[in-house]
């Protein structure tokens, strides 16, 4: 059997269309039932990943091999989900790479927590502090899930009463009111190491970046993106109609000393 | 002298305002010249990364680390340059991370070579063509400076003519006419492997798509992200009046077998 | 009964709230239902516009004078809804208002042609050429209801094989194949007047323009209109999550001699 | 000589290239100067808008009949000006048009208050109010140039104090603080009447929207229009890279009463 095979027991994204897709556990003997037809996972078994399979409707899913991104997007969410524009955005800016040490609050779902963590390995870590007991454990069942948890401490927390790390290179605020972090971060971060927090709204960046300037951060600036689908069809390529409107603000600053 | 002070030969990013700072090597006995005065490099040697210097005029100009965004931005280039917000969806979306083989054509300066050898250290690699040979060498030497030259394989070659490399996971077309190596990254990539091609304008976008869908590529699409700056003043909040209107267009695709 | 009283036979808006609302005609004695219950239209006539009236599951409705922003986006419509984003853009970047005279093609439901007479009132005059007899129909119809058909000349003819007017102020091509119409309106159209296309892709808007370029035209430009709504609520303002991600492109040009 | 030829004391756009035009009045003897030459008055007078004529460097400079949207943002201006896709928009929404009476605060440069009263000629009429002196002047001016000042009624004062006109048609509110005149232009208004306001900032808009929906009114909602210009050019079409990040956003609102 071929090393792209698929055997019993692996992830499998199900994919029908664009917007229409099913991330899957293979398990001899089952069966996966969409709105499209049921599929034999026994039928998947031994295939390739790129190939596709027939429901029982004879409508073709491709046998797709999830990215962390499909993962993501699907996690148990008892919290806003991170876009991959902005996950993306966040690594980009603040250097997230193989290495780093990152400190982050709150943990939510884990699905930001998982993206960092799979961006440090191996040799760097994720520390995440989470206050409610029922997110931290969802969070820990996503990251066991995905096969992220070495990389990662969770730690059932306020943040805002001080934290243990020193030194981290990337500090994240992921919650409501991210101004209360500010200095126990700033304390977990060494010399110019970067901040990121995630603002649903405008009235948080604006109360972020005024404290963030207050408690001598650099390079203190906010972004947001808006991302655009493009229907590129021979002769008639338009952007989408259909369109998210908004998702968050991130700030972005460096550590002053 | 702590860990994180500033040594003789250390890259530092002098940073005077938003949009306004330089990347700069640290040399014992030598000056930065500005608009707005000189450095002594000596009076920078010792101080922690964060810290602040003076300059001849009295301007406080603060010492950063540079991160990766910061040395792309400023990479010698003969081509256009791939912003970070681009370079943030292409990881997110191909789950580019430590470990996964990558190939890429054209190298061009080199940017998106070592934002991408950046992520798959240590146990990946980035493979890299280019049939210009004064761009290969300006991307070596980029990729040297920043010490990412161990995790990438130039090569000088059409990529159309078919590359050597099998069971790729993600692939990288940044060329003008990308429609014309789909068929060599194609042989290249694993099943289910990413394919990512960035094209500015909206007719490469359609020719690549449609070029995609006929070689049996899957979960086709598009994408363009607009990054909208936020200046966040306490009760003068507003996006920035300035503002970048276009980069590229993305185009997704993965491997169908 | 004051001035701004309702009276029998008066056209109302029923609204409940943001995107729900109802563009009724009152009838002594009759009912009109919603899903939040009906109400009287007895208990309306006499009321003032701006008041309110309460449904049979005692919900608040507001009785509002509708605008010719209410009408249009309620036309019967055979045809693609042009939006008052793009209908506003068009009035003011081609001067349109009192005593123009303006050529349009094609008519479609009537909804741009009847923004157009109201606002070329009372000594302009908007002449609109269809080729489906339905559809010039039911545009007739729109017109007569909002009180417009005066200032409006409908004819069924394929306007590429010239149309009888000069020395018109503007004209507006709204079909799927502009570029037919250039010569027979750039005919229609006095020195320097001013034309506008409307194109859902951009593909339209590239040929539109080519062909503008090569008739003589001058200062020819395309431009979206992206509209974002922010909801503004004390402490937690933000944009919309909810948004039309694209509607039309618009190019502009003005007549060479 | 033709109805459409240039006349001495015409006004004539004097267009170049796409955003580098003048807008002179012709007169018998002079000379205007570019960059690109300088053009005779004389060589002008006779030809038709729409022709073009040569400076004295050889370049090709079309005569265009300037349109309101040209007199607007060339209006001697103390204040931000207000764009073509924001008026537009105003239009639209609130239903300018010949015969509505419109109250307006404050009057800056005149150039929304002409735009305004060229929509209502010739039997609607603008209101507008303005404190300070010197601003009023300017604006009486613009628009005594665009011939407009017939239509409407300039009157120093502050408007919050109260203003004589009762059962208008549209309120348009233009100052830093907006929220000051909501009692004041909700008298001023007929029920059901369109309010429109102008702010720079997220946070006017949000104090804006509190205390219109504090004072009964209905329909309120917050609009920016995002303009994009793309390029549209035979098999390289993209959006143009320039690009105004803001202007401004529009709270619109309807008179409860």
């Amino acid at each position: 059997m071929s090393d792209s095979a698929i055997n019993d027991n692996d992830l499998v994204l199900l994919y029908l269309k664009q917007h229409k897709s099913w991330l899957i556990r293979i398990k001899k003997g089952e069966k996966t039932h969409t709105h499209a037809g049921f599929i034999e996972h026994n039928a998947i078994i031994g295939k390739e990943f790129g190939s596709s399979v027939e429901s029982s409707t004879g409508k073709t899913f491709r046998l797709l091999k999830p990215t962390i991104a499909d993962f993501l997007m699907r996690f148990s969410r008892p919290t806003q989900v991170v876009y991959p524009k902005d996950l993306g955005m966040i690594a980009a800016w603040t250097g997230l790479s193989p290495g780093k040490i990152v400190v982050e609050s709150g943990t939510g779902s884990g699905a930001l927590t998982a993206f960092m963590a799979n961006l440090v390995r191996p040799n760097g870590h994720v520390y995440t502090y989470e206050i409610r007991e029922e997110f931290m454990e969802v969070a820990k069942k996503n990251l066991q899930k995905v096969g992220l948890l070495d990389y990662v401490t969770t730690t059932k927390k306020d943040a805002k009463e001080g934290i243990d790390i020193k030194d981290a290179d990337i500090a994240i605020i992921d919650v409501g009111d991210p101004w209360t972090l500010v200095e126990s971060f700033k304390n977990a971060l060494k010399g110019s190491g970067m901040l990121a927090t995630i603002s649903p709204t405008m009235n948080q960046a604006e109360k972020i970046t005024a404290e963030l300037l207050e408690k001598g951060f650099i390079d203190v600036w906010t972004v947001e993106l808006i991302s655009r689908e493009l229907e590129a069809r021979t002769g008639m390529t338009r952007p989408s109609m259909r369109m998210i409107g908004h998702t968050a603000y991130i700030t972005f600053a460096r550590k002053g000393v």
